[in-house]
């Protein structure tokens, strides 16, 4: 993989390495969303700056690369939570690695009313999803999870029972 | 592929064989359910047979071998219709291949209450179960699709949009 890139950076103008070399040197600036963690330029990122956007639901994500993929779909239009990782199963608890309490800290001042949990449908994602749902427990607001069913272009001859299983009991009525 | 199962076959000893042999004689014996058009041994197959399923439910497959993926969960209680094929989206109108008005005549007969569209989340399963709900219109009954979401162990950040769309859109609460 190294190889590839040098190979390809090889054959490019120097134009081009001097902008690519200029945009490594600006990395430097990147930081953490104060509020989301997500990646920013300034104290804020881009979504959280963003006062269209809607104030009172927040989806919880692993990681920044989370965030960039839900953004492509253009279709989420509130503010995320990046957690930073998730509960390791069977190792020591690594929760206060978390942004759990800033999580709740979010929750009870910036009058939010619903937390999507979106964690990857792993095992350790599943129990972190669980384990916030908890956490959120005393703030009586709306705690949903993303859909598990079968994926775009999936086969069911291949998919897994649990899949499966979802994809029947959350089907939908064609109206 | 072939290879491999001559050079294990060449491995096992004589009683195995014979057995598998008598196996493959046995397929000849295998025919269609005269009403879903699963794999039988008799008139009907084991499914329509048994008594005990939900009689007035239909899951609408493409072939035999999403019958057993789907009877592998153990969740689905009710019948399956068992269609033999998709639309082939460009070519020649091949819907007459497929078995259509066997089934609108299970509906109409049967006392049929849903129809669960369980072909593939394709272009060409999607077709297909569109086509099918549109000849269920007369027939005033529940037509169903199976859900999309994020299948289990998948991972967000490499999720394609349509995915990720239907597993916020389709997001449930936690209680």
């Amino acid at each position: 993989m190294a190889e590839r890139i040098v190979l390809y950076l090889f054959k490019q103008d120097e134009e081009k390495l001097q902008g690519f070399a200029e945009s490594l040197e600006a990395l430097h600036h990147l930081k953490s969303c104060t509020r989301c963690f997500h990646i920013a330029e300034g104290e804020l990122c881009m979504i959280c700056a963003d006062t269209k956007r809607i104030q009172d639901t927040l989806c919880l994500v692993e990681e920044p690369l989370d965030v960039i993929a839900i953004e492509r779909t253009g279709t989420y239009l509130g503010l995320y939570h990046v957690l930073g990782g998730l509960l390791e199963s069977g190792k020591n608890d690594n929760s206060s690695n978390l942004r759990i309490s800033e999580l709740l800290h979010r929750v009870e001042n910036d009058f939010i009313k619903e937390v999507i949990l979106a964690t990857n449908p792993t095992t350790e994602g599943d129990m972190t999803a669980l384990y916030i749902k908890k956490k959120l427990e005393p703030y009586h607001i709306k705690v949903t999870r993303i859909a598990r069913g079968m994926a775009t272009g999936g086969d069911i001859e291949y998919a897994d029972e649990m899949t499966l299983t979802a994809s029947l009991t959350n089907r939908k009525e064609l109206i």
